[in-house]
């Protein structure tokens, strides 16, 4: 099947430059020195997070628990659920996963969530493996690095049936600041609780086993670090333009990976002044303040015109768009964009090489 | 099973509100004079489609072919396709559809798109119910009207396997003006080129046995239009933030049909000044200016924080959200959240009725 047969809006991979981005972070990682766990919630497909552990990481992290038992029933290893697991309907289902996949983990980041996961697992008759979750400056999930998090390190450790293996700090807010310097200093400053926190861990004999972290705005930058020990960088392995604009170190984009993904349309009206694609916001993410943007398609600029109506105007008016011309383009945000469709179409060239199944879309429960 | 059973983020439907609404619009229309072809890509849901046919409507409009074909395999009659199938392979899959539900119907605005259509249902043996779609302004699709629409619909009256049914007009850019009168002004002012355009057509000899159109915010406006035949609002069987706001006549708020849609969210993390909750931007679609709006749950000003979270700034501090605390949303905008989810779990009070499958989810193609 050829590219141009793919029925529109849809979501394309170019197989070429994923490959090289996973074989880019492999070789980083490993010339680092640290380990990689990359973001599952970036792709929610397990064929990528197989791949991902084929090249060398040692499983995914997971956004959520639905995501988890996605990854876990397709066999991939090594997962760490990064958001606390709380209701006690979730709960058993975390044991159960548990049960299947040993291996996994989840973060905490409150007394009475240890106790009641150290309940859970016991009553199960699993050992649940976990990381106090810090926050380091995201506001978002974490416990206040310091003596906040070694006594919820201390109260982990005491569970018979939970296994503390060390810490989690997720500075996001560091992830997308502009420019690679002054992103180096946000997120030094970010972590350094973080490690502060560490050291605190392993004076009181706590497990510092895992201690992990970043993203891929900061994967150049948090190796650094010489108490971190795996890199949870996700969108890495697909991009977006998100991430291209904010520079890489010596570069003023981001291009140490390829923009890998696109969403390719088809225009379906035409007007003097403008053009229609059928592709609007339920087929791109709409959290970015930048609109998706053409791919090797000069002479138009997208707007969104609705949920499935997206207004190419028109900049070169010596090149309109044909009806039926198939354009692809950038989507300013994987992760939220990837969620919005079923499968993806794996292309070698133009040709359709593999559709692989976003089988955790929508798991975000 | 009872409400709080179910896996969080989730999306509810309350059965008594959901019900009051088909019932209300049902009767509008009936008073009205009118016909009702309700927009499924509301809800994207063969179950909801269902219930508005049993409770009058003609069918449903159907944004895409993709979502057509999945209402017609669950037996909903009388599809309407308000977006222009373009691409030969999806004019291959109308023609089949076309002869699986032969009174579905498909817009066109451009005489090239008339003429392919015309060959590929004559080369499969089908007819194929046609309107002409006429620009109103939304600058969207559409033929501009007058002279060009009564071309094109000459054009397609003379293709040998159209049947050409009349005509829609879909001004979008009416249905959320704010204020009762000001929206009235604005649908007057856009739809009256669409009815100079019926008027054009019936001097021609051209058929206006449909004219289509309208919006949940001009559902008691357009039908004041002697020429329309039937009404496309869609929005008002679930209702959401957007539209509540815009005013209903002689109120503050559209209040006729009520907010039967909320998203539910489980406070995973809290803090001394503020509390996550589960539900982020793959749980609510993000195209609004304005955040989800918590349901009877005083204190707490909802914010987006990235894919999985969602931030409650805490506004009253006697009542902080507890940790596990369930809270309920109202989505900005009910399309592109519906869009998010493949069910729909529906609720008679708090018990669980139902689950219906979202069967159309992600068909934008």
């Amino acid at each position: 099947m050829h590219r141009d047969e793919i029925p529109t809006p849809a979501l394309l991979l170019d197989l070429d430059r994923f490959e090289r981005n996973l074989a880019r972070m492999a070789a980083h990682v490993r010339a680092a020195g640290k380990a990689l766990r990359p973001h599952a919630k970036t792709h929610r497909c397990p064929e990528i997070a197989r791949r991902q552990v084929a090249a060398g990481a040692l499983g995914v992290a997971c956004a959520k628990l639905g995501e988890a038992e996605v990854m876990a029933r397709a066999g991939v290893p090594g997962l760490l659920i990064t958001t606390e697991v709380v209701a006690p309907s979730a709960q058993r289902r975390l044991t159960r996963l548990t049960g299947e996949a040993p291996d996994t983990m989840v973060v905490v980041d409150h007394p009475d969530n240890v106790l009641a996961l150290g309940r859970a697992a016991a009553a199960d008759g699993v050992t649940l493996n976990v990381l106090v979750d810090v926050h380091v400056g995201a506001r978002r999930t974490g416990v206040e690095p310091g003596e906040p998090a070694v006594a919820l390190g201390r109260l982990a450790a005491e569970q018979r049936a939970l296994r503390l293996r060390g810490l989690q700090g997720y500075a996001g807010q560091c992830a997308h600041v502009m420019g690679w310097a002054a992103r180096r200093e946000a997120s030094r400053a970010a972590m350094e609780p973080l490690m502060d926190t560490r050291a605190r861990f392993a004076a009181a004999g706590l497990p510092v086993e895992i201690v992990a972290g970043g993203s891929t705005g900061t994967h150049d930058i948090d190796v650094e670090l010489a108490g971190l020990t795996e890199l949870q960088a996700g969108s890495y392995c697909v991009m977006d333009l998100d991430y291209r604009r904010i520079g890489g170190r010596g570069s003023e984009a981001l291009t140490t990976f390829e923009m890998a993904l696109t969403v390719v349309a088809t225009v379906v009206s035409v007007a003097a002044d403008r053009a229609m694609v059928d592709a609007g916001l339920k087929a791109f993410s709409t959290d970015k303040p930048f609109p998706p943007e053409a791919v090797e398609r000069p002479g138009v600029s997208y707007g969104f015109a609705g949920d499935e109506h997206g207004r190419l105007t028109i900049t070169d008016a010596s090149r309109p768009p044909r009806l039926g011309e198939r354009i692809e383009f950038f989507p300013p945000h994987c992760d939220p964009t990837v969620n919005l469709y079923d499968r993806l179409w794996v292309l070698r060239g133009d040709k359709v090489d593999a559709v692989w199944e976003i089988a955790a879309r929508g798991r975000s429960d």
